[in-house]
């Protein structure tokens, strides 16, 4: 009999696994369960189709079901898993639209149920024109009513950087944007001197900042939301987009016994394997290792989704790939401004206990004398007593991506200052200053 | 009595160890000899200044002999260093525009004295309208006379990167330009697959190229240049850019009884040091370590030239500064073209023992539903028995130089295919694709 896998999510990781085991083993049966009616789909890029920067919602779509059809792997969408019975190796299934249950059965199952908004429990969530964005379905509610001449002032509560790419989507669509961030600062990931550049950068584009004020509930009128109430003030909106970040999905995990991990997501090994054999997990429902602290992390990510779907699609077939971790690093950009970062802040760095030290330097995309120059500003930290690097970020319409590519290569091969002060990376006057801005602040660093 | 540092040369290597001395030791005596007018320019601005991309002569020159001055560093500009006595740390200078001769003292001499153009010895060198590029002295002769209108035909001699950046230079001037080259390639360096995408964009950008064709002689009329004589053809030419390659300058480090490598170029170690004490050489004269192979190499590039000085800086002081050596990174710019390499190519690295594999991919710069999306060709090459990296090329409008800096990291870091192909490289739409081309690249090694 031919072996069966189930793969649960069919985002990134779901799909990326069932389309590499497919490749890996063409005899294996392979379905895939979705609850939505979307699959395989750019998550990471609804904030532009929002925005209108990317016209055609198909755009978004990797696959088809179609063309999963054709390298014969089932698709079920609206369909979700209800329960599973690890020991008879069994999924109950519902059709969201008939409401029909079924039974399935599986020799690998795979989890890759991915990450939801969180809720929280304030007065007035459920009014109308209150917004989460997490999946396609949301930003087609979204895209359904915002662009609404009635909705003109819109509250993001939360500065991290869903809320802030959003932020330059509804400022294209003409919208007034107000952002509310509980912590002092928006981009809690970033240092604060860092995070107060982007924010004067968006409060120069006209985006007006609330750090430090907590949400104390939505307040509506006949229904519709009207403003938001903070600790300090009453700020009037015509629609609130709830961008408080998200939480890993795991309740399925939990209650078939997976062992879920100290970030709340589900344990992995290296293998992708969670605690129960014949199970595997992948993607934003997934703890991993952070690779500069050793510790266990939750940092959900579509390249790193799509690099453990990939594990486990080898490792049904019988393969043996690991995934060893993460640095986290993050870029996103919002108008002309590149924001990125890996590795350790320099709070985080503290707090595990290094004594970081850090250089900020000019960082060019080209030789000074080269026309367009282009410029970010970049932070290299580094511990003291051992000179090794620890992080970086880079913010500014400059090379942001490439500086922090660099770095993290660099936290990769656990280099100090002093070997990165000498590393041979590509220059020529279009391209790069002399010294790489990276460079030079390990040369900071290390003198 | 104060220590003495001379320094021969004032182009990269020579201005940034003496720039680095004066801010490790503030009580140095520092001299510069520099037998042009100009010192402290950017060489590899030269194509970019020809053609009219840079305007001003003045934005080559990183620093003035002014700006030397106030940091107390004495800059003698067209004064040749004749002779080295290192028994009595004594060198003989002649002021070329005087004819003054005279003699000068040090504690710490630096050689820096570069490479020059590789002058054939066929006949018709010296007709007029036959130039060379290596100086700003030789590009100033040239834009003398390359602007007359009575210039219509460039032939340049040698297909290496300076030629090609040489030719997009040549047809923004409005010139009709033919390269002609010995090997049976353009672009030596890569492998011919990737220099031949080069040469169909050349072609396409109305550049005329004849490979595996030797030069002959370059004839002329009245002693003006009028053809080169290939030994296939007569080429029609009003002016004729000689691009056959540098050699390093060593006369004067040979007579002084220093040791020159077995690449040509001057012997040192890693701190710099040649093999007579107080002696330290930098730059594009001196030949220093392949990483990949461990081999000693002679790769003269500005970038380097800028490390090596900043150790000898250092050194000179008393620190103990190290440059451990280099992996070949290259980058160039031709029209819309960004071409770059890192490490071996598939000739080099079999000639080196390795089993090299390659992998070809399309290294985009963004999510392929992100408006603008740039593509280079990207190629990955590792060793089949052990999985090392062993080199990259890149070439496209896309990232090649993200691309290639990864890749030159990965080198540094000794990585095999499977480590690469799990990189936390940052990802967001307008930046990358999920996963980077360089992993993309990586597993198609690895598996």
């Amino acid at each position: 009999m031919k072996k069966r896998l189930v793969v649960i999510g069919g985002v990134a990781a779901g799909p990326k696994a069932a389309a590499k085991a497919r490749r890996c083993d063409p005899e294996l049966e392979i379905t895939l369960y979705q609850e939505e009616d979307a699959i395989s789909y750019a998550g990471c890029g609804l904030p532009y189709y929002i925005g209108g920067l990317i016209e055609e919602r198909e755009e978004l779509i990797s696959r088809t079901p179609g063309q999963f059809a054709q390298d014969g792997i089932k698709v079920k969408r609206n369909c979700r898993v209800e329960k599973i019975d690890s020991k008879e190796k069994k999924v109950w299934v519902r059709n969201l639209e008939s409401g029909e249950r079924f039974e399935d059965y599986y020799d690998w199952l795979v989890l890759a149920t991915g990450a939801q908004p969180i809720r929280p429990k304030i007065e007035g969530t459920d009014l109308e024109n209150v917004f989460f964005l997490r999946s396609i379905f949301h930003a087609d509610v979204l895209l359904q009513h915002i662009k609404s001449e009635n909705i003109r002032r819109v509250v993001i509560v939360g500065g991290g950087y869903i809320g802030l790419e959003m932020a330059e989507s509804l400022m294209r669509l003409g919208k007034e944007v107000t952002i509310v961030e509980l912590a002092p600062q928006i981009l809690t990931l970033f240092d604060e001197d860092f995070a107060n550049i982007l924010r004067r950068y968006l409060e120069s584009k006209g985006v007006q900042i609330f750090t430090s004020e907590g949400i104390k509930a939505l307040k509506g009128k006949d229904g519709w939301v009207s403003h938001v109430q903070t600790i300090l003030r009453e700020i009037g909106a015509d629609a609130v987009l709830m961008s408080l970040g998200i939480r890993p999905q795991v309740e399925l995990a939990r209650e078939a016994g997976l062992r879920i991990g100290e970030t709340g997501a589900i344990w992995v090994n290296e293998r992708m394997e969670t605690s129960v054999e014949g199970i595997y997990a992948a993607g934003d429902c997934v703890e991993t290792t952070h690779l500069v602290t050793g510790k266990r992390v939750w940092i959900p990510l579509g390249s790193t989704a799509n690099k453990q779907g990939r594990v486990v699609g080898v490792n049904v077939c019988g393969g043996n790939a690991t995934f060893s971790g993460v640095l986290g690093t993050t870029i996103f950009k919002v108008f002309d401004y590149h924001v990125a970062k890996t590795g350790l802040n320099m709070i985080e760095a503290e707090r595990e206990g290094f004594h970081p030290v850090q250089a900020i330097v000019r960082g060019y995309d080209r030789a000074r004398y080269y026309p367009g120059m282009k410029e970010s500003t970049l932070k290299v930290i580094a511990d003291r007593p051992t000179g090794r690097i620890l992080g970086g970020q880079a913010i500014g319409e400059g090379p942001s991506d490439k500086l922090i590519d660099v770095l993290a290569m660099a936290l990769h091969a656990k280099m100090t200052s002093y070997q990165l002060a000498h590393v041979d990376l590509s220059y020529a006057p279009p391209f790069s200053p002399a010294l790489s801005p990276v460079i030079v602040a390990a040369n900071v660093i290390s003198t």
